[in-house]
C-alpha cells in the first residue's frame, strides 16, 4: 500500500498563541510540529498512543526553526511534515509551516526525535515500526544558517 | 562600567511546564531562553519594554536547542545567556540551560533575533543601543547535531 | 434564517496539553473555550478578527468552571457553547465540554464577556452585532458549588 | 510555630504570556495560581512533590476567577495566597493577584483541589498533612458575580 511520504495537517490560529507584537509567538510553532508529527506517525500506521502503551517513548533531542513571515491570529495554517532520516534509536522529520490561503513559507523546521524505552533509556524502535517510516528528501528547503551550524 | 558578559536567571519548573512523559515539554524551554533574554538586556542596560516603546521589535527569526537531559518538576533551572555575535540588524545569542543544584546542562540553545520596527520591517538597531552589548565566546559548546547543518 | 443556538467545535488533545498526572492541564480548558466562543461568533454572523478591526475587543472579565472527568492525551473533546445572557456591555457565556466519543462532561463553564473600545474603556456593542446573539437556557446544568457562590 | 495564613509569590511578566490584545492572556492567571498554591503549601511545611511521591495527587475541581484590571509585560505580579476551608477530601483556597508595585488588583480567585490516589480515586488526606493547612477568613472579597451562583 502507498503511504503518504509528506503528510499535511491544518490548524485555526487561535487567541492564546498570540503575542502583545500581534503575531504568532515563536515557542507555539513547536506544538503544531508536534501535532503534525503525531498526525504523520498515525497516517504511517501507528499511533503515538499506542506507541506509549506499547512501552516506547519518543523524545525531542533536537529542534531548529527558522521563520520566515508571521503567522497571525485566524490564519489557517498547514504543516507539512516528512521523515528526513531513521536510524535505530533516532527518528529525523522536516517541516513546512505554510500559509493554507497562499501557500507562503510562514516557517521551516528540523527535529530529531531520540527512541527510549519507559525508563527513559536509549532504546532501538522495533523493525516492524521503522518499517512504516520512509525517509524522502526535503520537498522545500529548510536553509538554517550558518549561525546555526556553528558548534 | 564592567557589565556581565553571561547573564543568568533562576526559574523554577511549574506543573504547567510538565508533559505526561513527566518532564518538561520541549516547547517550554523557549519561554525559559526569551526570559533570559530579556533580562540579559535589561542588565545590559536596555529594558524590552523600554525598547518597544522606542518604536523596536527584537522577532526571533531562528532557533536551534539541543536536549540534553529532561528537566522536571520542582527542579531549579539556571539558565545563562550571552551575546555570540551582532550586526546591524540581527543579534545572535547563545544560551546554557542547566540544573541550579549539580550544574548539569539540560539543553543549549541558539537563537537569532531580527531588529524590526513598528511595521515589522527589518531596521537598524541605534549605535547607543548596540554599544550595550558585547559579543563573547561561547562559555560551553553548544553541539548541534551534523544534521541541523544541512541546508 | 435560524442559527444554531448552540454551536460545536472539536479539538484532538495534543502532547502539549497533558501534564504529569497524565490528563490535561486544567488551564488547557480555558483556551478550548476561546475557540468555541470565538467559533459561535463566526457562526452567528461575526468573526472575532472583523470585531477586532472594529474598534472592539472582547475582555475576559469571569470564568468559572468546574472539572467532572479529566481529559486525555489524544482524547477527542467536543465544546458545546451557548449564549446564556446579554447586556448592552455583557456578553455571557455557556459551554460543556464532553468527551466526543461517548459523550460525557469533561468539565462545565461559565465565561462573561465585557465589551470594550480600542483603549480598553467599557463600551456598548452596536446593535445590530447584538441582534446577531441570541441567549438560550442551559442545555447542561453547570453546577458551580456553593463555595464558587460565596462573595 | 507560627506558620503564615496567607502566603505570597511573586512574578514577572514574560513575553509569552501576553496576547494582541497587548495584556496577559486570560488563562495564565491560573498557571499562576498553581504556583502560588504549590508555594503555599511548601511553606506550610509539605511539598506538591513530595506529595506526589507519597501517592496523592492534588486535582483541580473547580476554578472561579474574576478580572479587575489588565495585567501587562514586564509587570511584576504579586500572587497571595490561602486556604478557605478544608474538608476530608478537598481542600479550597483563595488568591488575589495584585500589582506588586501599588498594590491594585488584577484578579481574584478560588480553587478546589481534590484529593486523589494514584489511581485518580478520591481519598482522603492524611491527618498530619490536614493539620499543616489553616483556613482563615478572605482577605480580600473576592465578588464572584450572581451569574456565577446560577446552577
Amino acid at each position: 500500500m502507498a503511504l503518504p511520504a509528506v503528510s499535511e495537517i491544518r490548524v485555526r490560529v487561535n487567541y492564546s498563541e498570540t503575542d502583545q507584537m500581534g503575531v504568532v509567538y515563536h515557542a507555539r510553532y513547536l506544538v503544531w510540529l508536534d501535532i503534525a508529527r503525531t498526525e504523520h506517525l498515525r497516517r504511517s500506521g501507528m499511533s503515538y498512543r499506542e506507541l506509549e502503551a506499547a512501552g516506547f517513548r519518543l523524545a525531542v533531542g533536537e529542534v531548529a526553526i527558522r521563520y520566515r513571515r508571521p503567522a497571525r491570529y485566524d490564519d489557517e495554517v498547514k504543516v507539512r511534515c516528512w521523515v528526513r532520516s531513521l536510524a535505530s534509536r533516532r527518528i529525523d522529520f522536516g517541516y513546512a509551516v505554510e500559509d493554507a490561503g497562499d501557500g507562503r513559507l510562514f516557517a521551516t523546521a528540523f527535529t530529531s526525535l531520540m527512541v527510549l524505552d519507559r525508563d527513559m533509556s536509549p532504546t532501538r524502535l522495533p523493525e516492524r515500526i521503522r518499517d512504516l517510516l520512509k525517509p524522502v528528501p526535503d520537498p522545500v528547503r529548510l536553509q538554517f544558517t550558518t549561525e546555526t551550524q556553528r558548534t
